[in-house]
Formats: C-alpha cells, sequence, structure tokens
C-alpha cells in the first residue's frame, strides 16, 4: 500500500536557539559548524516528520550565510519540505535572527538539504509523496524538480574528490 | 516613560529537539540535565522576548516529569509567560514527545520559572506589565499571582539551606 | 526483605566544579541550564547512593538562584537526602561560589528535587527507608513530609499544561 | 602592496578524528550536524593558511554524503583552496573513513565551501591570489571559476527564502 | 611580606562524576580524554585553592590508568598538594570507581601534576609554601622532592620533541 | 602466525584544531583538559593504526606544556609509535602553535603516552613488532625501551595512592 501524501504544513518544523559563548568563534559571532549543526537538526525533524521514518542527510545543496550571528541573539530556524523524490526529499531551512529589542527578525542563512528516509535495516525506503496545498507549495515543488534535474545533469562532469587519492 | 504591555502571544516561544546520544543517561532516555539545560533556553527566549532585555533565571517553582524521553524521539518545548510582576516574570514552560510514526504528542515535562530582567549594568531593572488577551491568559495570570503569594508566605519559615555551611 | 535504612552521611555527596567559558552566557556568568546540569548529577548521585540503583528526577520542587556565578570562580555542590518515602526521595543540594582569594563560600543555589529509584525494568522500585541519625536529620525528614503532602494537596486544583494543545 | 601568491600545498589541511558516542546519531552512525561542524573547521582552517586573516563561512556550494561513517571508525578530512576571487576562496573538503584492520581508505564526503577573509574591523578584504603549481591545481582554479559564474547566473533567479515570512 | 604557609588539608579537593554516554569511547568505557579533563580540572582547583591565584596546567609527571571506568558508574576525584617548589606544586589527583550496589570504591587513575600560579599578568608568580601537618605531609612532600630532583637530572638528556620539525 | 611489524611511518598521525571559545579557560588560553583530550585522542589513533585494533590509554609517562595556546590559534598535533612491547606501545604527541600571519609553528606541548590494544573480549592483545626504518625511529625505540625499564624499577617504591583512603 502506497503510503497517503503528506503537505508541507505537516511536516513544517520550528526551532529556537539562544546564542551562548560556546556557540561562537574567535570574532564573537557564531562558529559556523554550529549554525551548520542546527541546519541539519532542523532539516532531518522536518524530514523525519514527512516520512516517519529515521532519516539521514544525503547532500547539502546549496547554503548562504546571509549575516553573521552575534552573541546573546535568539536565532530561529525554519524547516520545510519543499519536494519528494523516490527516496529523498529536498529540505529548505531558513535561519533568522531576532533583534533582542525590536523582536524583528532578519534572515541569515538559507539552505537546501536533501534527506533520505531509511528501513530498519538502515537502507533506503520510499518516502511518501508530497501533498501541495497552495501555490507556493506547488512552486516550491516545481523548483526542487529543475534543481535536481540540473543537478543529475551536473554530476557526471567531474567525480569531484572521488578518484584516488590525490 | 512605562512600557507598552505584552501580550503571552507576542513573547510565546517554540523550540523542536532531536535526542541524539549525547543527550541520554546511562539507561538510554535523555539525561535529566540536559531536558533542563532545554527548559531553561525556552524558558528564558520567552522572557526575553516580554522584557526585549538579557534576562536571567531566577527560580524553579514547579517542574514534573511525567513520562522518559527516549534516544531518536523529537521534543517540542513551547514556553509562554503567565504574569509580568515587577522586575519578573513567571513563564511556563512545556515539553512534549512526538511518536516518530503517528507524529503524536505527549506532554512529559511541566514547569514554572521565574525571570528577572536586567539592565545594562546587570541590575534587576523594571519589566512590561503583561496584557492579557484571552479569558486563558486572565486565569494564568491570576493563578500565577495566587502561586506567587503563596510562595512569598511560605519562604520565610526555614531558610533552607542558606545559614552557615552545616 | 526490606532493605536496611540508610542514614543522610551515607549518600551525602559533594561535586566541585571550575567554570570555564562554555558554561557561561552572553552576560558573562554561568548559564543557568548548566548549573541545573550541576544539581541534576549532583541530586542523582545522592539518590542513587541512597538506593544502590539506577534513579531519575521526577520533579524539582524548589530552586532559587540566589547570586550569579561567573567565569573562573570555584563551585562547591553538596546533595543529601531529606526524606525517603515508598519509590522516591527528596533530595536537597545546595551550591556554593567560593571565593578565589579567600576561599570564603557564599550560597548560590538551594534546590529540593524527588527522584524515582528503578528495578531493572525501568519500573519504579521501593527504597530503602531514611534512617536519621541527628536532629537536623529528623527536622529535614518531617519538613520533606510536610512539602510533600503540600504539594500532593495542591496538584489537583489545576492540570497544569496537561489539557490538550493550547 | 599586494600580497604574493599562495599555492594550494602551503594552505593543505589535514584533520583526524576518531568517532567517540557523543558524535553519533539514533541509528549509531555520525551525526549530520557533527561532520558539518569538522568540515567547516577543516575549510576555515585552510582559508585561514592562505589568507592569513580570520576568515567566516560565506556559503556551502556543494556537499554529498557519500557513505555513513560509524561508531570506532578513524576519519581523515583533508582541505585544499581550489580559487581565489576578490575577497573570497573556494575550499574543496574531502572526507575519508579509514578501516581499522586494513587502513584502506574510502571517501565519505566531498565538499565545496566558499570562505571570506576578514580585516580587523571584520569587513571583507582582499586575499592573496592562488598559485597554481600543477596541473591539477590549474584545472581546479579553471572549475572553480565556472562553478562560480553558474552560481552568480542562477542567484537571481529566485529570493529564496529571504522574503517575508511566508 | 611572603605568604603563610598553606597545609593539604586547606587545598583538599573533592569531586564527583557520573558517567553518561559523551563521556565514553567506542567500547563502553569512559573515553580517556574525558578523565584526564577531569582530573586537569580536579588538579587546578587543588592548586588553586593553595596559591589564591590562577594556576595553568604545567607538566603531567606520572598518570596511570589502573582499571577502565564504565558507563552508569559513579567516579570520585580527590586532589591534594602533594609539595610547593617556587613558582610550581606538585598535586596528586587519585580517581575512584563506586560501586552501585556495594558503594565500594576501588582505584583506577593516578596522576601526579604540576601547576604553575600565574600573577595578574600572566607570569608565574611565587606560591605559598606547604605547611605539612601530619607525617604522611611530610612523605609526601620528601618524595615529591625527589621526584623533581630526577626529573630535572633526566630532561636534558634529549630535547624530546623540540627540535626542527622531523 | 605473528603479526608482519609496522613501522612508525604507517601508523603517523597529525590532526589540526582551530580554537574556539569552548576549547579555553577564564585567562583566554586553552583549558588544560582540551589539550589532553586532543593529545589522547591523536595518540590513541596513532596506536590504533599500529594494532590495527581498538586501544586504550594505559598512562601517559611524560607530558609537559611549553606554551600556552590562544584562542584563534591553529594547533597542529602529531602522533608516532616509539616502540612496541609485548601488549603496549609507547606514542609520543608533539603538539605545535601555527603563528596566523607567519605560519610559522611553534612546539607547545610533547608528551609520552602509553597505549594497549585490546581483543575482541576486551583484554590486552599481543601488538605487532615496530619496524624501525631510519636512524632516527631506532634511536626512538632504544630510549623509549630505557625509559620503560626506568619506569619499571622506580614503580615498585611506593604504591602510589593506591592504599586505604588516606
Amino acid at each position: 500500500v502506497p503510503e497517503p501524501p503528506v503537505s508541507p504544513r505537516q511536516s513544517f518544523t520550528e526551532m529556537t536557539e539562544l546564542v551562548l559563548p560556546h556557540h561562537t568563534n574567535a570574532v564573537g559571532s557564531v562558529f559556523g559548524g554550529t549554525v551548520l549543526s542546527w541546519i541539519d537538526v532542523c532539516g532531518a525533524i522536518a524530514a523525519q516528520r514527512h516520512c516517519r521514518r529515521v532519516t539521514v542527510t544525503a547532500a547539502i545543496d546549496e547554503l548562504v550565510f546571509l549575516a553573521p550571528i552575534k552573541l546573546g541573539n535568539v536565532v530561529r530556524l525554519v524547516g520545510r519540505v519543499n519536494a519528494a523524490f523516490r527516496t529523498s526529499l529536498e529540505v529548505e531551512v531558513r535561519v533568522e535572527i531576532e533583534d533582542r529589542r525590536t523582536l524583528v527578525r532578519a534572515p541569515c542563512v538559507s539552505a537546501l538539504l536533501t534527506f533520505v528516509g531509511l528501513d530498519d535495516n538502515g537502507r533506503p525506503a520510499e518516502v511518501p509523496p508530497l501533498l501541495a496545498e497552495t501555490d507556493d507549495d506547488a512552486l516550491r515543488e516545481r523548483e526542487a524538480g529543475v534543481r535536481r534535474a540540473e543537478r543529475l545533469a551536473r554530476k557526471p562532469v567531474r567525480s569531484l574528490g572521488l578518484g584516488p587519492s590525490r
């Protein structure tokens, strides 16, 4: 029996973090690796909510730091599933900084990741299809499909870093 | 100029965590101290959103673990301000576990904390009053006031642990 | 066979910590969640020494921060069992800061926690009774009993945060 | 005075990690966020060795997980600068797993990141040009330039996640 | 004015730790580096209590692991100052495992470390002399002196690892 | 069948770390325990590469801090096997700080550790002999043998810290 489709709304994930000194780097902003961990968790939860399975990160397709995050900032992450392919999902994670005095939020990282759902033997499992409920859902799903096609087309060009040790 | 009142809706905070092995204890559930850290962060962010200042934890007035949290669980925390006193706030934090297969959420920790807002010299600062928008807001505010009165009445009975080293 | 009673002296626990930058918050004092983790460990060890079983945190009944802890401070925690009920224990944890130059200690947190002992299947197990050896032991045991009766009387008033998602 | 060119050999970075339980996820392989942190550190060190300045992560342009990393594995990361633009660098990081019995290494992650060098005021600073010493250096530099041109061409299409909160 | 002598009793330090999964290695015992961190903190606190200054680790003169520490164990560390030289101290740290069911303690690590006290400019400062109060204090002080003489005699033989990169 | 000898070159290990705030102590240099963890990992990987088995730290025979490591520094560790005895190895770990502007490296810690290889039941297993390929290899092997003989001769003098609690 195929699994029923799942809408982005059902897997939508919100995380909030408070920046403490152990998250920072030598110049007082958040260390890149800390943000990457938060993004990975946020995306993984959205993926898991879609699949109702354990998921693992397969790729980061795009990730841009737009502004540094400072000690004491409140950081908000939201994760949403853009598209479901056979055994994988494109998940978008956005990170925002919230100003302590005005509560105004400014985007600081934008990321697209691919997650894969695993069956009980740790092998890729089919994931439920996406249920696009809104025009925005449908647009994102279409764009994700285009990006995936482009990536698959680009890849064979050069086996980046996968040949024998250079 | 007194600061304008802030509603619980404006400071409402949602956090999501994925339980990893480094969060667990020797019997495979989440180590108590880990959950307490998450609760403290969640409450501090709600308090900071209300005050628009740095806040520090002044007290945990009540905290009950209702169910263990297991490795792999998704945990959701929500924080909301119940009441604002002169320089302090009562913040309620609820923790829920989300079942991976059904997405059904079950409560696992319920906590009431007091936070204090600090001015730029690190001294307690007046906090904005609460704006109760709903009947539930008003009920919670009233109950928080009762709890506070009871606590203040209870305290003097015995200077618990504050005398000279025993 | 019922287990022999255990005195507070036998389960008394002392911990010492040195405050490093990764323990701190954005204003240079120890992050609340760090102290809560230390308190939870200290209480759990005292509880485990009393029960000789794995124990889990069931509740924080009262916890007050009296003074901030600063980077570089030496922090001392002591945990002692105040009372043993059927399957649970009230444990008191006091946290003190030690001045580096004078070695004078000042109280900074005072907490009362409830721990539950678990059997090999992870279910609550009966805990040994308390052996009050001194007048202070007996006073604490009596007070813990009063607090517990008050808590049980207070609880039913309102099912705090346990109803359906509000 | 322009800074002298720097060869990839001079900034080449090698890191080694031993996988411990606190690096893992719920299914016993390394948690994605942990690997991302290692990759970010490795790339940052290579970038810093090229610029001789503090650098920050600006983007992850491509990152693929090829195989899971297991508890107890030795992990080797190598980072090398592929190309230097005006104020930014493309750095490639490859992650390999080493089999404990045979010492054979298998690739497990391949990543391309962009780092930006900062001046003493935290603003982007010009970075030294790349000195391509080998044919492979020159090939990589050329490919990085192509990727960058493609990225710049792709970006304007859609302001991903940067519009008002959806 | 020379500082008054300090007895080992005054700087005696006791730490207690509960072994959680994030402290362990791939075979389920405590990761060596975790124990070394605990030992370093324990020794540093004893040294700081003697000097009433910030101290830094100068050397580990001897450290032996006698038995593995397992997940769930309670670990007790005690630190004591054996001898004070001009600007340095020999501190002994012993680590014991406590059996959960019997509370019997077994030694598991024994270590001798040298700490140096720093003045406000971060330079070595004279430390107070040791006040040997018991025969055991005097014996330890004498032995520490012998060990130090032997170490100073041994050192010049070979500039271990300090020459140009081999 | 005895295992074939392994040369120091085959087990040589290089690690690189970037010093972040969570690695530091109250005076802004790297906390001793952090460096000790890095050294332990570096030595363990070299030992594991020699034995092709899980190894555990048996002792630190000598460890000297020569210079403090500061926030933002790049730290390089190299580990090499000096000698193989029946079930144990002497591993030398050197730690160097790299100046960000000149890339000049200065030694900051020098350590000698003993590791033991474990069989699948967690018991000491015979380790492969060392294959000294160079004069330096042979010199180091000889010196390690002398140090071991001296240590064995020194030990019985006093059962340091292993008697009943003092």
